[in-house]
Parts: structure tokens; C-alpha cells; sequence
């Protein structure tokens, strides 16, 4: 196990009925707040009305920065940024999926400075100080609930970028299953594929491998966000299977997974954030269709690898790891087919005359997350594995 | 799943080497400290020297609280709190394994209010205000180096109570799995048997075992409280097993396993700190009869989730859930044997005759831990399948 600090200072209310906490707890941070949240759906479940009026009940002045779409763009957060300012907002409030805290997160690190809010992404200026975040999710995906990090798209350079600070944890969120649902089953499906990926790409990448803690807790994880899915796509209100779900992806990215491996790397989100920054797919769709190539092309290097994940998770019984490892990388195909979830670059209608412009777009993110090997010729050779159905 | 809220803020930091961020990590919290610490053991290896170097290089008034024994007493804490209102004490510095830190947190909870500390724990007073606690761990056993409990004797009337409180989670626990080199084999097993007791004991008495995402977590750690603790009997000096068995105690009592189970029961802890209220037993060798007793009381009408246990954890593949449970016992009962931990109370060298005895001082904490269906009775039968071995 390698060195490492472990900090999550999130405080999480989950379960039903606990929405109404977001008033006194938010206002137990600031008086004055920004309102983030996303498209329609929001308004149209009622949830919107619900968080507004516990807000207001808590004495807190209230304005409203709408709009954030899927793959959320730096313009926005931007306006977001001046928004806040005009309003003196000494909070941010985020209601909604990963995009909406994601935002909420950049938009709370970049009121208190005057440069512009990419230069964290690029690396150029570190955080110092930051507006506390509170959060209602209501989409079970990317984990951004509970951990320190977002991903934002620059819409000036088609550069789909991430980043993290300890001072970006959400001081509190709400984690109600029940409002996921009305999730329908293909963002349902992406969800899950995203929290399985956070998983898989630690488990695959960790610099140490005699993790066993980390190893079985992984392994769980990666095993509900299927079985969880499933659930939620048999009957979309099964209050367990979305909580499970719900739970899952919320610690598939929460620090615990990642602590001792040492380096990890995100080669996966590297490829799939270059992808869909050209292309303007759902990130777990996306993700469903590189994990499978970046399977296939680690299939022979790290096969003992993936033969104690399949063993773990499918209960493989194949002696030989080369077996066991084809045998896995087949059950996660067939799993992602029986969620009708895209597996190749053509269900994303991505075609193969895309894979070098493709393939060219990793080259500042791989710079910034400090993945040389990733060049744009094995991107280009990973991504050609994403071309036709395996197995 | 049930709703809970989970918050745990103690920051970690884990690995080797890192012993003497104790000084800065303390001195964010206080100027003035009281260093608490148990017998000879710290001084010996030279760590005790380490950590006082450290906090007074970090500008650190301190002074000493030394003499903590196993199963701690509540006469050592009330003058720890005198010493540390005499010190004008900021911050609490424990050193040491569970009963260290359990003494640190009960003066830090101590000193503020003017009625004695024995309130708490017969919840007849509430926690307002605390001292803040950092830690540095030598013992992977308790748990209490990342969450919010303590367990004391009360040396008058020889009752073991435990209380929890939000505010006494310490602010940073520091792990260096080297400093558990040289525990010695019996007391390692006893620590990983309370990490396995921990974990086991929210298993077996969940009020909701729709929980898969918890059910997989704590499995993972029940089969790795006995795997780690197999590799550092082998090699006391296995880096990594001390590591894997550290992170793994430090997780079976920090909150995640418990979280959305709803109401979990202690009734082994119940009986074990009765019993080595009267028994000077170290708690893990009292815990190692006792589980293996509750177990064999619980087998026909838990037979279904012992035998889930037993499939995940030792792969089992009976059939029958009352095969597989039987086996589950066994299994359990041969990992006990095999690292020489004692099995039956004459093994601890208690005679059945203070059975009515050890069942009848479970009536206070039965009480303060709403176990009233736990009457000396049903206890006493229990305590009676500790007498033989089983199998």
C-alpha cells in the first residue's frame, strides 16, 4: 500500500424525505446564495420548487443561475462567475446531476479571484480559497457529490478538462433517491457505466496492486453498479436499487477507492473527454464504448489483473488468467449490450475518419494529467479497438 | 436501504514516515497539550521520543497523561482532565492504540463541563462542546482512530459502557503501519478478531439487509481482518500486511459499513465488555469467544445470512443455507484456532459458575444501548455455547 491522506469532509444526508434539509443546512454557510441547476427536468418533477421554497424558508436570499447542459461549458460557468459576484453570493447551491456541481464547484473557485476560472484547469494557478458548496443530486453518475473534483468543456478550444482542490468538497449533499426516479433507463444505464468506470480505471491503473482492502471494496462497487442498474431498468421506482445505485456511484468516486494505490491514472476519461468534447455524446455512453477497447488492448499485459476482477466480480471460474481476462472483458460487453448502452464508435456515430482528430484532442488533457505514454498514435490504436463489436 | 447521515471529517494520513507531521497537524488546533499515552511499550520503541520532538518543534506547550492501560478506566480519565485543566489545556494528543485514544477523547469531552464525565456515558448529560483530539495510532484494533466512540470502565461500579459523539472524531489520526512492528502475535489477532467483530457484528443484526453496496464492503473486510492478520503473523515485519490489517480495522469502525443499515445492535460487545468488566481480558480474546457463542445462538434463525457471509467470504459452496452457515461457524472457529486465540470461556479462565454473574452486569449497558431483549437470561444461554468447543 502506498502512502496517501484521506480527507472527505462531505457531510451526506441520504434517504427519503430529506430534500427539505437543504434550507437549514445551506444557510448554516452563508445568507446570500446562488442557485445551480440544469435544463427543464428539474422544474418539471417539482424538485425545483421544493429546494427553492426550503431555501427561502431559511431566510436566504436567493438568484438563480440556470441552464447547465450535459458536458458543461466554461462560458457558462463563466456567467455563473458574474452572476455570484452581482449577487454578493456567499454560497452556491447545486441541483442536479454531476454537470450541475461540477459547475457549481468551478463557479464557487472562481468569484474570489480576478484571473480567469481555466486557469486551474490548465494548471497555471492553484487554488486558494474557495465559496462553500451545497448540493441536492439527483442523478446517480459521476460522484461529484462527494469528492473535490469537476470536469468542464472550454467551448473556445473544444478542450474537455479536469481538475480538483480539497477546498471544492461540498460542505453538505442531499442525496434523495427517490428523486432519480424519472431518470430514463439510457441515463440510468450511462450513470452506472460512469461510476463502474471510476472504479475499473483505479483498479486497472493503480501504481501498487497489493491493495487487498481497496481491492474488495472496488470489486463491490463495480459489481452493484451493474446489479444496481439492472434493478432500476426492471422498475425504474424501486426505491433500493436506486438508493443502491445511488450509494455506489457516490463512493465509486469518493477518495476511498483511490487511497494506497499510489498513481492512478484516468487513460479512459482521458480518451472519452477528448471524444466527447468533439463529439457531443452523454460521457457515460462514451465511456461504455472505450472501456471496452481499452480492455482489449490491456487484454494480454494485464491479464492476471483482469482474471481476478472477473473471478471477484462473475464469479469466473476459468483457471488460466488469459481465459479469465477474455472471459471478463466478454461479460462486460454482454452487460453493457443488455443495458443498450453503445460498444462501438459507430453506435455513437463516431466515424473511423474521426479517430485522428480524436486521437490529436488527448494531447493537452494528457499533458495536464501527466499521461505521456497516452500519445495520440496509442490513442489512435485503442480507439481502432473501439471500432467493431468483440468477442 | 434506511436513511442515515454520514459524515466523517478526521483526516488521514496513512503510511510510513509519517509520524512527525504530529506536531504541525496538532499545533492547527492548539497551542497548549496534553500528550496522552499508554504503558511502557511507546517508550521502548522510541516512538514516544519521535512524537514529543515533533510537537514541540512545532512550538507545542505540552505535558503528559501517561499510563493508560487496556479496557481504560474512568478513575485515569477524571485526572486526566484535571491535569489538563491544570495545563490550560487547547488540544488532546493521544498515542496509542484504541484504549489511548478512547481516554483522549473522554478528557476532551471532560474538561469543558463542570459535572463528571461518567454522564455521557449513562446518557444522562449530552455533549456541547469538546476539546479537539489528533492521534497517532500503534494498534489496529478499535476503530477509534476514525470515529466519533469511546469504551471505559467504570472502576466502581465495574460497568464497561460506550458513547459516541459528532464532535469527538479526532481532527487527524496519523497511521504508520510500522509502528505495529512489534505487537506481539496474541495481541495482532486480537486486533484483527475486534476489526472482524466490528464489521461481523452490523453484518449479522442490520435492521435492513437490502444493502448489497454495504454487504460487499464489509465482507471485503471480514475477509481481509483475517487475511492480513495471517500475513503479519507470519512476518510481524510484512509491511503490507500491517498496512492491510491497519486500514482495514481503521475502516470496519468508520461509519461506512454502519451507514444505511438503519439501526444496528452490539449484542457481542454487550457481552464481552461485561465479561472483561469483571475479567481483566483483552477485548479481542474476550470478542474471539463470544462472536463464536452469538454465532452458534443465531445459526438456525440467521442461517440465511451466515450462509451469504460464508459464500463470499470463504467461497463456500453448500447448497443448504443451514450447511453453509454450519460451516461459516466452522470456518471462523478454525481461523480463531489457527492464529491461538481462545475459543471457550475456560480458555479465558472463566468457570460456567460466573456465567449468572457476567450475564447479570449486562442489565445497565443492555439498558444505555437499548438491548432490552437481551435480558441476563437469553444472555446467560449464550454465554453457555461459549463453554465447549464446537464442530
Amino acid at each position: 500500500m502506498h502512502n496517501f491522506v484521506f480527507h472527505n469532509p462531505t457531510k451526506i444526508l441520504f434517504g427519503r424525505g430529506t430534500i427539505e434539509a437543504i434550507g437549514p443546512e445551506t444557510r448554516a454557510w452563508g445568507q446570500r446564495a446562488l442557485l445551480v441547476s440544469g435544463q427543464s427536468s428539474l422544474k418539471r418533477s417539482g424538485l425545483h420548487d421544493r429546494i427553492v421554497a426550503s431555501l427561502l424558508a431559511a431566510g436566504i436570499e436567493l438568484t438563480e443561475h440556470g441552464g447547465v447542459r450535459s458536458n458543461p461549458l466554461l462560458s457558462h460557468v463563466r456567467q455563473g462567475i458574474e452572476r455570484a459576484r452581482a449577487h454578493r453570493a456567499e454560497v452556491i447551491v447545486a441541483a442536479g446531476g454531476g454537470s450541475v456541481i461540477d459547475t457549481a464547484k468551478a463557479i464557487a473557485a472562481g468569484v474570489p479571484v480576478a484571473h480567469d476560472v481555466w486557469k486551474f484547469f490548465t494548471g497555471k494557478k492553484g487554488v486558494k480559497a474557495t465559496l462553500p458548496v451545497t448540493t441536492v443530486l439527483t442523478l446517480a453518475a459521476s460522484g461529484s457529490e462527494m469528492n473535490s473534483g469537476m470536469v468542464l468543456t472550454n467551448d473556445d478550444t473544444r478542450e474537455k478538462f479536469g481538475f480538483g482542490h480539497r477546498l471544492l468538497y461540498p460542505k453538505v449533499s442531499i442525496l434523495d433517491p427517490e428523486t432519480t426516479f424519472t431518470v430514463p433507463p439510457d441515463y440510468t444505464a450511462y450513470g452506472a457505466i460512469d461510476a463502474l468506470s471510476h472504479v475499473l480505471e483505479f483498479y486497472m491503473t493503480a501504481a501498487d496492486q497489493d491493495t487487498p482492502v481497496q481491492d474488495r471494496l472496488m470489486e463491490g462497487l463495480i459489481e452493484n453498479s451493474m446489479a444496481a442498474c439492472d434493478r432500476c431498468l426492471r422498475d425504474p421506482r424501486d426505491y433500493h436499487g436506486r438508493a443502491n445505485l445511488m450509494w455506489t456511484a457516490t463512493l465509486a468516486m469518493g477518495g476511498l477507492t483511490a487511497a494506497g494505490l499510489g498513481r492512478v491514472g484516468f487513460p479512459m476519461h482521458l480518451i472519452e473527454h477528448s471524444l466527447s468534447a468533439l463529439h457531443d455524446v452523454p460521457h457515460g455512453a462514451g465511456l461504455a464504448v472505450v472501456m471496452l477497447g481499452w480492455l482489449r488492448a490491456h487484454q494480454h499485459n494485464s491479464a492476471a489483473r483482469i482474471a481476478t476482477l472477473g473471478r471477484r466480480v462473475f464469479r469466473l471460474a476459468a483457471a488460466e488468467p488469459s481465459d479469465a481476462a477474455a472471459q471478463t472483458i466478454a461479460r462486460f460487453d454482454a452487460w453493457l449490450h443488455s443495458v443498450q448502452a453503445p460498444r462501438t464508435l459507430s453506435d455513437l456515430g463516431i466515424p473511423a475518419a474521426d479517430i485522428p482528430r480524436i486521437a490529436g484532442n488527448t494531447r493537452g488533457l494528457a499533458r495536464v494529467w501527466r499521461l505521456a505514454d497516452y500519445t495520440p498514435e496509442r490513442v489512435a490504436a485503442i480507439l481502432r479497438l473501439c471500432l467493431e463489436r468483440g468477442g
